[in-house]
């Protein structure tokens, strides 16, 4: 990792030192193209701040920050335990801050974290975030940096994830094999990775199945829960409705049972389930619920791990870091028997 | 609020200056039985430290800090988004600490908020819970600090709980109409209020049912989920075994249900079934679960209103609010028809 300073990136730039040392605290100083393009060189080159002075930082807090959507989410509860059995061994506090899926608040928060409160940051991104320069600018400030489900691509460090494609494609090889003709996925999100990908697992099973381009449907999921209430009820109850829901996210699958429920439809006889789900009492629902279970607790722990690394070891290269933990699809009722 | 000053406690201990704010920091120079008269003092004589130099720590953080047992609870989940929706429109930030139920991770996370990290502090006590040493420390260093549904009853501030006692009794009062013989409260600790006020209820409505003492059954979880697992399980499945369970809290709930598809017993015609439960597939679930439902997103959100009074208003007297309210019983299938 290398000599670049300050100094190479104010040189490479033809801009001043103190420009470029405020355009990566963001500050209101600096033009908005200005700091892009700092940002991009930083990353571009490595560049990480005086390991002197940011091993001196780290002396300080003992602390890690978990950025997450929400935690109203069997998923991330889980996930959180997992963080916390590896930090509790170090000795390190974890914040928990939630973005409430707003790219906003995510901001915020990063911004917060950045006058040298945490050690190191594991971070899902919130469902509305592209642009990753808030989290870049952390990064180009020495924080190590861990993903973990959601990733943003377009910011080179360690990732957790699970084998979101696979598993897309399995359970709707499922649906298939249970004979249904007209399955739709539920999409938490049009941009989020995670969903992206198992979008294309959909696909592909419908794809090899013979399905058409047009044939083959994706429901998008509003940002409010009412919306999708009604977006589910009025796919469950159109002419021409889905024999089969595959959810990407917990919270959908639930609605979906209690939208059933209201409109009287029976599952799995009129309508089959599948979710991409940790909720514990999956087995005692009405009908149990089929799922994609994620290795929650085992990402939360890998995670932490390869975060530890990074804040430990100088020289640990945290973007060669790309850990794959395969989900488990789980058969109960409401898929059929 | 008063002219106590560290010189005052001084001079009242006859100590010197430095001893009492080395006790109020919680200093290993300073010895356990001087920490706890120091502490003594400080809140019979409700000391708060100087406030201009409160105020101009307050002025830092702009942070708020929640201190719960877990999250992997729809109750605290719900808790949090109350919260949240008061906080962000005061510009502030939540940081969620977990105690995972724990007194000394309680106790870390205290002395860690101690150090200037937030203006405030919204707290449920672990299950461990009885000293609140750690909580006055904190308090008497002049941080305002409000206790929501787990309250320790020795320290002296405000409280947003629910009417615990009250819907102990009602929920008894209903197993009992619906013809229930042995029914048994589950109980996830024998020393939180919460969970005493609850098994008060529960006690009343059978004495005045005309049943004796030896007759009320009261069994305590453990803090292991297998060992509640086993415990259910043995009671569940014992000769003389309860026709009803009330659960102190969500997980007992789900457990019950899990323990009863495993035993083959059928709730709600061998077993009926009610919890304190905020758990969104109540409804959902086979059979849907009766629930004395907490106002939980109230809560949160009337212990955060009260909260920032104590941050803005330096003569605020938090010890006076005493905020109870009230929780609803939703009565579905698992209590019978």
């Amino acid at each position: 990792m290398s000599n670049i300073t300050i100094q190479v990136l104010a040189d490479t730039l033809k801009i001043s030192k103190s420009s470029v040392s405020k355009a990566l605290r963001d500050s209101h100083e600096i033009s908005k193209a200005t700091k892009k393009k700092v940002l991009a060189l930083a990353a571009k080159l490595n560049y990480s701040p005086n390991p002197y002075a940011s091993s001196l930082r780290k002396k300080k807090s003992k602390t890690i920050a978990v950025v997450m959507p929400e935690i109203a989410d069997s998923f991330f509860s889980l996930v959180i335990n997992g963080i916390q059995s590896v930090a509790e061994k170090k000795g390190y506090h974890v914040l928990i801050y939630l973005s409430h899926e707003k790219h906003t608040n995510e901001k915020n928060i990063l911004n917060e974290i950045h006058n040298g409160r945490v050690d190191g940051l594991l971070i899902s991104i919130s469902r509305e975030t592209r642009n990753g320069d808030h989290i870049k600018r952390l990064q180009a400030a020495g924080v190590p940096i861990v993903f973990f489900d959601r990733e943003l691509e377009s910011v080179h460090t360690a990732t957790v994830v699970t084998n979101d494609l696979e598993c897309g494609y399995i359970a709707t090889k499922l649906l298939l094999q249970k004979g249904c003709k007209r399955p739709v996925f539920f999409s938490h999100s049009a941009t989020l990775p995670i969903c992206k990908k198992r979008a294309e697992g959909f696909k592909l099973a419908l794809k090899e199945a013979g399905y058409k381009k047009k044939d083959i449907r994706i429901i998008y999921g509003t940002d409010s829960e009412k919306g999708n209430d009604l977006l589910i009820k009025k796919n469950i109850s159109a002419r021409k409705r889905p024999d089969a829901i595959l959810a990407s996210v917990e919270k959908n699958a639930i609605q979906v049972y209690i939208a059933c429920q209201e409109c009287n439809i029976k599952i799995p006889d009129d309508l089959k389930v599948l979710a991409f789900s940790n909720i514990e009492t999956a087995s005692i629902l009405n009908p149990p619920l089929s799922t994609i279970t994620q290795p929650a607790f085992e990402m939360g722990k890998t995670a932490a791990t390869v975060l530890f690394k990074g804040i430990e070891k100088k020289h640990f290269q945290l973007e060669n870091e790309k850990i794959i933990i395969p989900s488990v699809l789980i058969e109960r009722k409401s898929t059929g028997n």
